[in-house]
């Protein structure tokens, strides 16, 4: 079972495939993809992740039929990776992962992005991020509101391990929904009814 | 005045701007940019158009501080270009123009951009579709509802202009909400309360 090897039971074993470099950073997008598509083929909710931004500077359109981008660069994203619908609610996250054992960056999220989950709140979305520790094999999901408040009341770089284990909620990992956040969107959209 | 430029008021008469072959296809989207970085400014709505789907094949890292991208193709996008919040809810639709003056040929929207505003309006979103006539210089919003019940009943491989004259919605042209489309959503908001 895919589960199994991904998330051993064992806090602090070192999971080989999540660490090694080649997949490093791929892990959590992938699971976020099966989960996603597993939400849509049980008719629970649309959620996609956007495509990653790039500017486009040069095209070759010599094959008729597949225009070959020859140049083009990455581009910072205006609003973060991930949207959709659930519930008849517009639900809007950022998901990073980090190799700390004690913290998370807070370089991971750009500024702009703190303000675009801010802006999602206030037009009554449900708004929140997903924070992988690799290392520990936990993934925590934290409210916008949340962690606006965190932030407008440290100057630290970085959020604690233990701050997000009292603030966030950890993630149950399935076998389908391999990260199935959707379980505590419901728990919060009933406590805040 | 720009809006004047890009929206005489006289009928087919032909926009210039519009019709060279280096805007093509650049309008609407541009039009639809402003609209909706007005809408954010003044807190009404936020909306994003989504990045273009690409396929990454070659980067080459030598330079370390820009990545550049050397191969890379163009993929079809799984869902539409434009979704977000307005009011607290969830809005999705996708935009298109076309040229010709007596319809809009269905091949500009793919099958699975249907069923995905099918699936949004099912989640309890407002899915639709904004269709731009270039050389009418009159922009249409469309429910996908009723886009739906049109498919479902007929061959046909477009829409006549007349059948989106009179079930569509002609959405005014302003000068910094160039593309007022949430008018109508209110509108239709309002209506089916």
């Amino acid at each position: 079972m895919a589960k199994v090897i991904n998330y051993p039971n064992k806090k602090k074993s070192v999971n080989k495939r999540t660490i090694s470099h080649s997949n490093r950073g791929m892990n959590l997008e992938e699971d976020l993809s099966v989960t996603n598509q597993y939400y849509l083929d049980l008719n629970l909710a649309v959620v996609y992740k956007k495509p990653t931004p790039i500017q486009i500077v040069k095209v070759d359109y010599s094959k008729r039929n597949s225009a070959k981008i020859t140049e083009a660069y990455f581009n910072v994203s205006s609003t973060t990776d991930y949207n959709g619908i659930y519930k008849g609610k517009y639900i809007d996250f950022e998901a990073k992962e980090t190799q700390s054992l004690t913290s998370f960056p807070l370089s991971n999220i750009h500024a702009h992005q703190i303000k675009h989950l801010d802006y999602i709140t206030k037009h009554g979305g449900f708004a929140f991020v997903i924070i992988r520790f690799v290392k520990l094999t936990e993934d925590y999901l934290v409210e916008a509101t949340t962690l606006m408040k965190y932030l407008n009341e440290t100057t630290r770089k970085s959020i604690p391990y233990q701050w997000i284990q009292e603030n966030g909620y950890l993630i149950e990992n399935k076998y389908q929904a391999r990260l199935d956040y959707l379980k505590i969107v419901d728990q919060l959209i009933k406590e805040s009814l």
